[in-house]
């Protein structure tokens, strides 16, 4: 079956896009596996459909694949994708679009630069939501935040670093580091990524703060490694660093992978808001393995 | 500016081929970058360049560039898709081809079944040719081949293994195995590659051998570590393996890229001869920054 697609990146992350609004295409798991792998398929992080309004009120249905084939929940960066793509291919006329998703409804928006912003829901900051395990440990109180100090052992030294833990639906820890290029990052990431003090693992965001609303970020994600970009991390350092005074709502976040414009107004009843890019690569037609 | 483009693999290397028989596209070393890039371009092991005939008795040029934008002289691999694409485009009507490369002319050729042979050129087994320091050592003589005792050490324990080197045109050291899927690929790869006995690296093969016309290989590629598929590290292998007197041309070599079929006379003034996959993934449209 030869299908027509889009590949697209936004900030790093990269996907192909499948226009799925005027019928279904019914691929299998092993046909999304095809598309996403790099050398004998398309190549993308995931794969996102578009599929026709489902209820009223409601614009699309936005279903997501990831490479290893298995349908998942959300992804920011997919989301800006998303919306580019239905404005962009005349699906729509909206800038301001309503998309169902497995697990609710989402609103991107398309801002005049061609960027597109993303609600990316509530920070949460109750360290036994993240989770992470505090007990014995005496926090270091700046500001509104608390720094944990946890104690990391490599084979060589043993030494202790203050962490915010901050939940963005999936677990962070935020370090503070004076540069993002010097830092110990593959040292430190899986060291604290796989720490019995986060029992679910975490992301770990690595924050070099320039000015209040400029920061350079690195993060090695949970499971993955050091990635070029992560929405979620992007979200959680920024909140972090305006719990502790540091920063000032919008913050500019220079990722490996592209710069993200992060908003939150310091209530933690309030969203985070992310604001990045969303490119179209090139198009193409492939014949899918039946 | 938008170019066409068709997206290609040939035994787990992927290629993006142009078609420049119409006139030049004259892109920069960034350009080339940009389409090999697997998040912000199409991605590829390599950029291949159809370019016309530069001479009577030649049909095209072919020209290859790199991923990291520089232009290299030539890919197994690669000359199967630049052969299968200009036949599949019209390009020409002729399965066996003449190709002016930058080291040379190639004249690789469709076979019925799809796949397509290509002249690797002659293996060369003087240890000086490779280069292999022997200084010090007794071979093991098995049939036509020396095998040489090098000895590795890592941290743990010290170890000898018997290896057979190679040149064809790069240097190889082919060692036998019992199972390519337990054998340590990737703790042995590294300690032969940069072995001082290999004065310019090696490209290490390990071959494990079912019957006089089947083996497995995986190899650890000099400078990349493991890879899919190594054209250069297959037609190394089956010479190493014909010259024990363990194996009979032609050759079945299972990959984890795919199967390569490699034929050798025994005599080192004939070139080895190698059959494999070449297959068009997708066909695109992409527009290239400025």
């Amino acid at each position: 079956m030869e299908i027509r697609f889009t590949k697209m990146q936004g900030a790093g992350n990269d996907f192909v896009v499948l226009d799925e609004t005027a019928g279904p295409l019914g691929l299998r798991a092993d046909q999304y596996r095809f598309l996403a792998d790099r050398h004998f398929g398309v190549g993308a992080d995931q794969i996102l459909t578009v599929r026709p309004a489902p209820a009223a009120g409601i614009d699309f249905e936005y279903i997501i694949h990831n490479a290893d084939g298995g349908e998942v929940e959300q992804c920011g960066n997919g989301a800006r994708c998303f919306a580019r793509f239905v404005y962009d291919k005349g699906l729509t006329g909206k800038k301001a679009i309503r998309v169902k998703t497995k697990k609710g409804v989402i609103a991107p928006e398309l801002m005049p630069d061609g960027r597109v912003t993303v609600n990316m829901g509530q920070p949460r900051l109750d360290p036994a939501e993240v989770p992470f395990d505090t007990s014995g440990l005496t926090p270091v109180v700046q500001h509104h935040a608390k720094k944990w100090p946890v104690a990391v052992d490599d084979q060589a030294q043993t030494a202790t670093v203050l962490v915010v833990p901050v939940s963005m639906g999936n677990p962070h820890g935020v370090l503070l580091v004076d540069d993002v290029d010097t830092a110990p990052v593959l040292a430190l990431g899986p060291l604290l990524e796989l720490h019995p003090r986060f029992p679910e693992r975490v992301n770990v965001g690595f924050l070099q703060v320039q000015d209040a609303q400029h920061v350079r970020l690195r993060v090695y994600e949970r499971g993955v490694g050091e990635t070029l970009a992560c929405g979620t991390g992007a979200c959680a350092a920024v909140v972090a660093g305006i719990e502790q005074g540091l920063l000032q709502s919008p913050v500019d976040v220079q990722t490996r992978g592209g710069l993200l414009t992060i908003a939150w107004t310091g209530d933690a009843n309030d969203p985070v808001m992310m604001t990045g890019p969303a490119t179209t690569v090139f198009e193409g037609r492939i014949t899918i393995p039946d």
